[in-house]
């Protein structure tokens, strides 16, 4: 995934990441740096990955990172050219180092170091309300409206021709040309994710972004959750109504049209020309496909072929569910 | 539908109307000024009307209009009196003059025309919270309390002895008295509705308003659209608890009481004394009866008549539900 | 219930209890001081209390009050220590009484008493944004953040280590260490609870408050109300996701984890390890035990024992759900 937002704060040495985890061994190479931490695929060999199920074991014999968090029985699944750390608990541990490397992708205080507009490069070129302020690392196109009271933290791109609304929070999203994004949303916030403990949870990084890309329309009071290790994604000329919920790794194709208060979990993929009537919810980590048409109050729980149109809870085609509810 | 707040730029030369259409005929009476589009039953002899389906044919025989938007087919339903614009899609030339007679009701784009309170009439009679934001062609009456960090936009009336909480947003709405919004509600942009399009979606036209009778109880976080063609209206005495969605065009009677997340969608009619569980949905273009119990979580996608306790979804009678459910 | 925050007009005569009331007949002591109205068990010999049904007639033989607003019907039940003032309707009578001696827990028009945070004593000990807001009877513990625009209303409690979002409104609330409220929620306003009338409802006092004890954390757009007579608790390590409703009175073990948009009506009780999946709905007034695992959206409108999986509308045992829905 590229990451324009989230700064690495490595590379740090393997032995301090051995430390880290606790792990007894030495390494060979104490003094090997250690660049990122990515998934199987996209890592290379000054990198560090993780494996945490034998679904990916085909991926893994072919890591070209140097080294992976992984467990007892999955380390043979690995090429001799990529040394295992054996963990107990692989996710934990990952959430640990993707810490170490990128620190401020886990809380999400809210943005100290904004000004005011009238004191930025934006002051002549955006048309702005009261209160409005602006974080580090924005950027802003020709010919935008951005409402009182609305917080641009830092790490936001925003395309030309769009229009921001009022009491609306941005951080960390791409946005692209003609987006209007309407009043008291929050955009590009971590999502909902933790691994649960008894004393204190602990939430793990979130170092994706949101992209909401050009001719798309967000809703009143809608919330937008960045990813974790991907992105969030709204495709073009997307529409979605009121008070809607998108969570972390969400990516929805274009032209489709969401309306008020769906919910969608996290790392579900919707495909494109999808029409999803309101309060209808959709499971996590599902695919839905092209040319869909969910019903209003569905819940969907299993995935959905392309071209089809589904309502009821759990979503069934629908005419089975008119012919069942007669 | 009356129309208080936006601002007829008519009349336009039906030779300019049938330009913007690409009407390749010329009218006989190329100088006729319109003077407003109304729809079949209530225009008059000087304004433009449409007719998109066979439903309406016996409406369209007495139309009073001299003008109407409408296809080959449907032509000849017309009275002698009015001369056929034929065009291929009726509703997406109907939104096109609507935009040219009311261009200000397609983009809800924040009201950059706002003042601090403190600088207006209202100074000294409305008790108001700091950052407080009016906007042009707003009334408020006596005894009224407005919270911290809220917008009144233009084009708002509020009645007397009201209560507007903080972080809140009206605008183009008819506010009765004793009405209290709660906080982050956001009442009057214009509802879900445009012409998808594959490049870019055609938003048309909202020229209605939303109309909040007297002693009503908005609660946290809901949103009101106002109506496209029609207003939104929820009538005296109704009760909403937090984070209601109520789509454009709908009109709920008196006496109601709303329960939490709730979603009524685009033109459904709800009547009085109607109690509607937490997380109900309602689809749009039905019609639920006066008296009527809606339980919670319930999916209505019927009309419901008068005096009828309904569960379910989709919902039925609460009686079958329950034996179904035991 | 401890009241730590709204304050208590009292002590009233008795006489002017009688007369508010309209009971005709007088008081043998009409002299006597009535210090506070409270619940059958927890009122002592100077206070007031209340007795609506049959089924408190146990509580109602052993209280200890010296007076009870009750019925014709029922005042037989009470002890000769405890004289009853007879009405039509009890809980009318019990919301009246309670307004005359906690006035300011009727309305939640917006706190007017509130200073710019740099005017007050936490300018120099906490993180803050811009346009942040303080009332009265506020405490905050050291190292908290507190985002833009901001409005901590009066009698707040904020532990240490917090961290609150912006454009979030708190009031009435006890919040523990170690706290996380993010961006746009509402917490502490009175809950939906009221008597119907065909002229103008009637809201009764909301004397309790919001208690999330230490560790937890709310999502962006979440509603948390206060409750009528007793508090709404979020236990310690409890995680809520955006767009999430709590009603009056509800309260939540520790370490439950609540997923995007789920609702909870008024009074239920919710255990502590608990897992409810998006846009589930929980109804009033019923119990959910520990360990409970609710699917999304379901529908609960039964009691659910310890170490259950649910789901469905209504919710049933998850795998007769799947079986059902193969």
């Amino acid at each position: 995934m590229s990451n324009p937002f989230f700064k690495n704060k490595g590379p740090f040495l393997i032995l301090d990441i051995f430390n880290f985890l606790n792990i007894k061994t030495e390494p060979l190479t104490a003094d090997f740096k250690v660049t990122d931490i990515k998934d199987l695929y996209n890592s290379n060999n000054s990198e560090i990955t993780f494996l945490h199920s034998k679904k990916y074991k085909e991926l893994a014999s072919k890591t070209k990172a140097s080294f992976c968090i992984t467990t007892d029985s999955l380390k043979n699944e690995l090429p001799t050219t990529c040394i295992p750390l054996v963990v107990e608990n692989v996710l934990l541990s990952v959430s640990k180092i993707t810490s170490m490397f990128y620190p401020d992708a886990i809380n999400d205080d809210f943005d100290n170091s904004t000004s005011y507009i009238d004191k930025t490069i934006f002051k002549d070129q955006v048309t702005y309300g009261r209160n409005v302020l602006i974080g580090k690392n924005v950027s802003i196109g020709i010919n935008c409206k951005i409402g009182h009271n609305t917080i641009i933290e830092k790490n936001v791109s925003i395309g030309k021709d769009c229009s921001i609304g009022s009491n609306t929070i941005i951080r960390n999203s791409l946005i692209g040309n003609n987006v209007r994004v309407l009043d008291n949303c929050v955009i590009g916030k971590h999502g909902f994710g933790f691994f649960p403990n008894k004393i204190k949870n602990l939430r793990y990084p979130h170092i994706g972004i949101v992209i909401i890309e050009e001719n798309c329309e967000i809703g009143c009071g809608s919330t937008i959750d960045r990813g974790s290790m991907s992105n969030t994604i709204i495709g073009k000329n997307t529409y979605l109504d009121n008070q809607i919920h998108i969570a972390h790794n969400v990516k929805i194709g274009k032209n489709s049209i969401i309306a008020g208060q769906v919910g969608i979990a996290g790392s579900t993929i919707i495909g494109s020309n999808v029409r999803i009537g309101g309060q209808a919810g959709i499971s996590g980590h599902i695919k839905v496909g092209n040319n869909v048409e969910i019903g209003g109050g569905s819940g969907v729980i299993r995935n959905i072929p392309d071209n089809t149109k589904v309502m009821g809870y759990p979503a069934k085609k629908i005419r089975e569910f008119l012919r069942d509810n007669k």
